[in-house]
């Protein structure tokens, strides 16, 4: 393992952070020039974080001078982890550095004064997964939530991804560390050339972010604010500038903006590449798409007649009086926005009746489409896990029948079956051991089991909010750092798809052979 | 599918039921005629079950009538399956005659009285569960109590088994049915035909079933009861004769005696062939028993440690002053008890900390040994999937190096692989459904989520007791009437492994191709 090789790349990842994290500091500063002294102490906390990011950075580069070498694959598994942990300390920084600066603790929020709280945070924008440590959102400075949003907008398609799209230095090694952090399968169809593929991702990714942040301008909401929801949309990722999330908007339109968005952003990215080369088949025919249609039409259907007469309490402790309108409002949002792993929140599902309850849970698990911003465990795995078990119940009463697995018209070979039902099986393996871990670090806090379970399924699947305790109207802020650790490493591990962090932990990961 | 055929040799086992039930009859005339007027009750339903099952018997036999045959493969799922839900309801009726002749409510315990409980406590027996709908399971007369106990023996290694062994009709398909009802993946190394196989396993169960009733009785427990807690014990069932299971005994000596057998009826019986041909290394490198005996010691030792200083309330609710020797006592005989799947009750363990319940209810899911009484995921399923898992992780990294999945000195082939982690995540996805199914049935009760996953989990691995409302001291008496339905069929499910039922449910399981 040429770890100092290894290294060396990473210092180019914190440059290309470090380079991002700047111009939220230059708006920051603008900021402060136009008369808003609130920002004064983010603009600072920001330009000293990029001052940090860029001194690692230069550091790493000059502990790996000279040296060339290839990423072979478990370096490119090696430096996608470090990049995510060592990317979310540095994005922490900003948020530490803003506490320490606004005279301790004149904040109304105290959440950043523990570094777990920002590193949690941190990296909960990078995974996508919107748990927040804070209360008072609206509390701090603007510029402050802009890179808490920024965080979600570069995790969204990946920050290896960004890095192999703009600076092709990686070689062979770009291949391997794209396809550990790209969500899901590999997106295929796209273009042999890995970078060419970056950079098509990266370009509709933007296309969309600019197509959502003018809706939602358009409807009304201010630059700031359009950008912001933007970011946390298309990257599923659900970290609001609101104490209430996008219930205290509280206009239908929006929410109405905010579903379609959602449900772009949970549709593989490669299906786009495929439109805009007016391949319109491939689009109508791929079956992970329809299936993540019906499964998400039928969740709707079963969520809004469950809830249908029941009042809806919306975030902000409202409540709205029952009709098919509102019903289909609320319940709507609140089924894409689970599914797709967004976590944004209109209701307080919290209080829904258990079969509403149960079925956003299980979407939760089964989550978005492979290849797109969204997290879970992948329509097309949930797919292809079902196919298996049928097959293997078939076989034991037609054992000599031998069936292919089918998925369109593509036959999923015996090693994808495996890795499918396997992959499930360790989802709900790592949930049932983060859901234990949380039980028992919280075992004075007496928490109630749906909490520790929801928290943990939360977090792995990147969605953020849960029940009961951890429920749409309230945070993360109370768990104790135990706990806070177990749920980063669930959220790290749910959005590198378990390998690039789970390996790290195999005792054959380290040992030459 | 040649249904007929399959009826007629249902009528066959129906036969053998009813003689096994007459039996029991014959024991209850005897206590009729030794002066206890409270069995005659008793003795007048046996007698009209057994009339009623040979008159089944001997229709389906009629209608039937010369029709030579093979049990193919689905005919011989359709048989097992036919054979158990049917056995159940002939096993149920003296249950619910009896409760029509005692003068119609003057029964101490009216659960009886409604016939889907007595279904209910028939399918219990016969899948060894030992989950019950009584209360005041003393008030019974003791020759329904024994018919209770018979159930659990006569399914612990299954009257399909059974039948094999008395009457070679089957044929082909007798090798068909006993793999379909034989628990766990076929005990091998026995010998190569099945009839004799089936004979041998019946030996070693008479043979531990003799041994276990002397011990009990030497320890001072009288015939009555040491038959009966024998059959619980032995068939990894769990029915009582008392109210509050083994912990009313308060009897350091009978509570190890039963851990022993326990134990014993949790190991593969293929390794008791073994050793009866003095094969000391096949035993001794065993896999799956080394597996199950670690498993079992890790279990004690953390649960021990968990709830060391930790009050001990017994089943009779007698509170016991904690030392290293109670602590050992309750905490061992627990573990074994809900791992083997027997789910015989010392300690209210609903009362023990969150790790301790943790670990055993992990412990119900991995189960006894395959080929054994007990219930479960069976040891060797969990074995081979975790081997799988650490070998798909591996090839993240490596994904060249092909390694091969061993357990002891065999490959496991890729097909054996695929059918472990499938049964693993569908056990998952059943009780998953359970869970939500039974929740949902309760809505009127508001039952918590840890009673219903708990009762899924609690019947699905065929254990008894759960958590909170089905905890050590609880019943499911006041389950509404489809909670019953769901928990009946979970429980067959589980007894036979999930597919002699569930393929019944495949589209493809009635059409001829």
């Amino acid at each position: 393992m040429n770890i100092r090789y290894v290294g060396r790349q990473l210092g180019l990842l914190m440059l290309v952070l470090s380079a991002i994290m700047a111009i939220v500091a230059v708006w920051a500063a603008v900021q402060v020039l136009r008369g808003h002294p609130e920002e004064i102490a983010a603009r600072n906390a920001l330009l000293l974080s990029v001052g940090a990011g860029l001194a690692l950075a230069g550091g790493l580069r000059l502990l790996g001078a000279g040296l060339g070498g290839q990423l072979a694959r478990r370096e490119a598994l090696l430096l996608v982890a470090a990049g995510w942990l060592a990317g979310a300390a540095v994005a922490a920084l900003p948020f530490y550095i803003w506490h320490g600066y606004t005279d301790n603790g004149s904040a109304r929020d105290p959440a950043f004064a523990s570094w777990i709280n920002c590193y949690f945070e941190s990296i909960s924008g990078f995974t996508t997964t919107g748990a927040t440590v804070l209360t008072d959102i609206e509390s701090l400075p603007r510029s402050l939530l802009l890179w808490r949003a920024t965080t979600h907008w570069l995790g969204g398609l990946g920050i290896v991804v960004l890095f192999v799209a703009v600076l092709p230095m990686l070689g062979v090694g770009s291949k391997r560390a794209f396809r550990v952090e790209a969500p899901g399968p590999t997106p295929d169809g796209v273009t042999p050339r890995i970078q060419e593929t970056a950079r098509i991702l990266w370009l509709i990714y933007c296309g969309l972010t600019v197509a959502e942040i003018l809706t939602l301008k358009l409807l009304g909401l201010g630059w700031y604010s359009s950008v912001c929801h933007t970011f946390a949309t298309l990257a599923t990722g659900g970290f609001s500038t609101l104490n209430s999330s996008l219930g205290q908007m509280d206009r239908a339109a929006i929410d109405t903006a905010v579903i379609v968005f959602m449900l772009l952003a949970g549709v593989n990215f490669g299906l786009y590449y495929q439109l805009i080369h007016r391949r319109w088949r491939a689009v109508r025919d791929d079956p992970e798409l329809r299936a993540y249609l019906v499964i998400m039409a039928v969740g709707c259907l079963v969520v809004c007649l469950s809830i249908y007469r029941v009042p809806i309490v919306t975030t902000t402790g409202d409540e709205v009086s029952p009709s098919w309108g509102t019903t289909l409002r609320y319940g709507v949002f609140q089924v894409v926005a689970l599914q797709t792993t967004t976590g944004f929140c209109t209701a307080e599902f919290d209080h829904w009746p258990f079969v509403a309850k149960a079925v956003l849970i299980t979407l939760m698990f089964v989550g978005a489409s492979a290849g797109s911003t969204g997290g879970g465990v992948k329509v097309v795995r949930c797919l292809v896990a079902a196919k298996v078990l049928l097959t293997e119940l078939e076989r034991v009463f037609r054992p000599n029948v031998v069936r292919p697995v089918r998925l369109g018209k593509s036959t999923i070979e015996p090693e994808q079956r495996l890795a499918a039902v396997s992959y499930l099986l360790g989802i709900v393996v790592l949930f049932g051991i983060g859901t234990v871990l949380i039980k028992m670090f919280e075992a004075d806090q007496s928490i109630s089991l749906v909490t520790a379970a929801t928290a943990a399924a939360a977090t792995l699947n990147n969605i953020g909010p849960g029940l009961a305790e951890v429920s749409a109207v309230d945070n993360y802020a109370w768990f104790s750092t135990p706990s806070k650790i177990v749920m980063s490493l669930l959220m790290i591990i749910g959005r590198l798809e378990v390998f690039a962090i789970v390996v790290l932990f195999h005792p054959r990961f380290w040992r030459e052979e």
